[in-house]
């Protein structure tokens, strides 16, 4: 009994590290993500069971609460059980959740990091989250709490030169302008990629002021990852040459 | 003329993407760095120029100054280079300079993500940085920094309940121990990671008020990666079972 919890990468399904293709190649079981590629499950043996866990996609979803369970009954019945998860398993992952109640089990459990969307994201619409000059460091949040408001982290965050990075935030971006507006910042770059490292990517950026209006103007949704900070500057954005031009001079 | 800058991942090889080595296996020239694991040079062509410019080994060191000519001048004679840089290029890897230099001299730039040693390498010793009850952000700053001193962002972020992660910092931890203990948490667990990844990992581990002491008895240097936060509480180390058990308690 084995379970491996897998990192899919953000999107591209050429993200995906060797070592987990070379676990995917033998595995009995793969649950997955709806964040991740299903070109994934090729490498995967013609005879193993693939079983979509996914929260987003038809009538049905499981809640973590139903995939551990999952895992554990998979694991005792069918042997090696992969764990797909779409980014890294240990960043916004609740891998470790997973890897605890399978433990609890008496499952061996090993971990295989994947490519984070927190910063690959940034990078594929040519954001450094670092770069000397602009940012020494960087701070990554999730903008889904749980009771709907902002951990006071963010207010910190917001008041340093890092850059933030805030994951599944695109419905709290009204919120999260008024609070760096509050604290100095509505003229501090900020950017938007939805679907960043697929042939769906999007851009949008602007400054703080006025990001909420253009990304209404766009109808840009989850999955996305908002950036905030000097670096954000360095968009490449086509749909958007306007604020690109404004920037550069 | 093309420049690919490609993350290596935190060291064990594996840990490279599969778009990486399908580019390694076409690059005319390759251009390492010394955190790089040189098992991933057999991707490349027989007839590939291997180009070691990393920073750690023997007599003659590059400076970020000396690699982008080279960059220029190889991508000029021999078409398509590749960087490959320990970590991601855009997280502390400067490879927005390599990227910039490249482009001012009419090289296009693609840029592959690698792994970042920033949650891959605490993830290796058993550490989530983000888990449910425990730590909803994170935070990456360097240890290094140009002038010695501290950013005010290390001192935002010791007062904020994200995990702190510090890369590069085993020579500033005196004074990273002495910062947390001013803000009240010399109570914080504290873990840090050499080797992560590799078959060398080294862990150490216990509450911030004595990780000095106990780095110093075990003689942990860089490449380390440092973790402060509730989660480092979950660090797997073998060498240091009293204080593992005294967390589990």
């Amino acid at each position: 009994m084995k379970l491996t919890l897998i990192g899919a990468g953000p999107g591209d399904p050429d993200l995906i590290t060797m070592k987990a293709v070379k676990v995917l190649q033998t595995a009995d079981v793969i649950m997955y993500d709806a964040l991740v590629a299903e070109e994934l499950l090729d490498y995967c043996r013609p005879d193993a069971l693939k079983v979509y866990v996914g929260k987003r996609r038809g009538a049905y979803s499981c809640t973590q609460e139903e995939i551990n369970p999952l895992i554990v009954h998979y694991a005792q019945h069918y042997g090696h059980v992969v764990r797909l998860k779409g980014g890294d398993p240990y960043v916004f992952g609740r891998g470790y959740e997973e890897l605890q109640y399978a433990q609890q089990h008496g499952i061996s459990v090993e971990v295989i990091p994947g490519i984070s969307s927190s910063y690959a994201v940034p990078a594929a619409a040519g954001v450094p989250l670092t770069s000397r000059g602009l940012s020494e460091s960087f701070w990554v949040v999730t903008g889904t709490l749980k009771d709907g408001s902002f951990s006071n982290d963010l207010r910190l965050a917001a008041q340093s030169s890092a850059t933030v990075v805030i994951l599944m935030g695109i419905h709290q971006l009204p919120k999260i302008a008024a609070l760096f507006t509050e604290l100095g910042k509505a003229d501090t770059p900020i950017a938007i990629i939805q679907n960043g490292t697929t042939t769906n990517q999007r851009v949008v950026a602007g400054y703080v002021h006025e990001i909420v209006e253009r990304v209404e103007a766009t109808g840009i949704s989850n999955p996305a990852v908002i950036v905030v900070g000097e670096v954000a500057r360095l968009a490449n954005h086509p749909e958007n040459a306007q604020f690109f031009v404004n920037l550069q001079a």
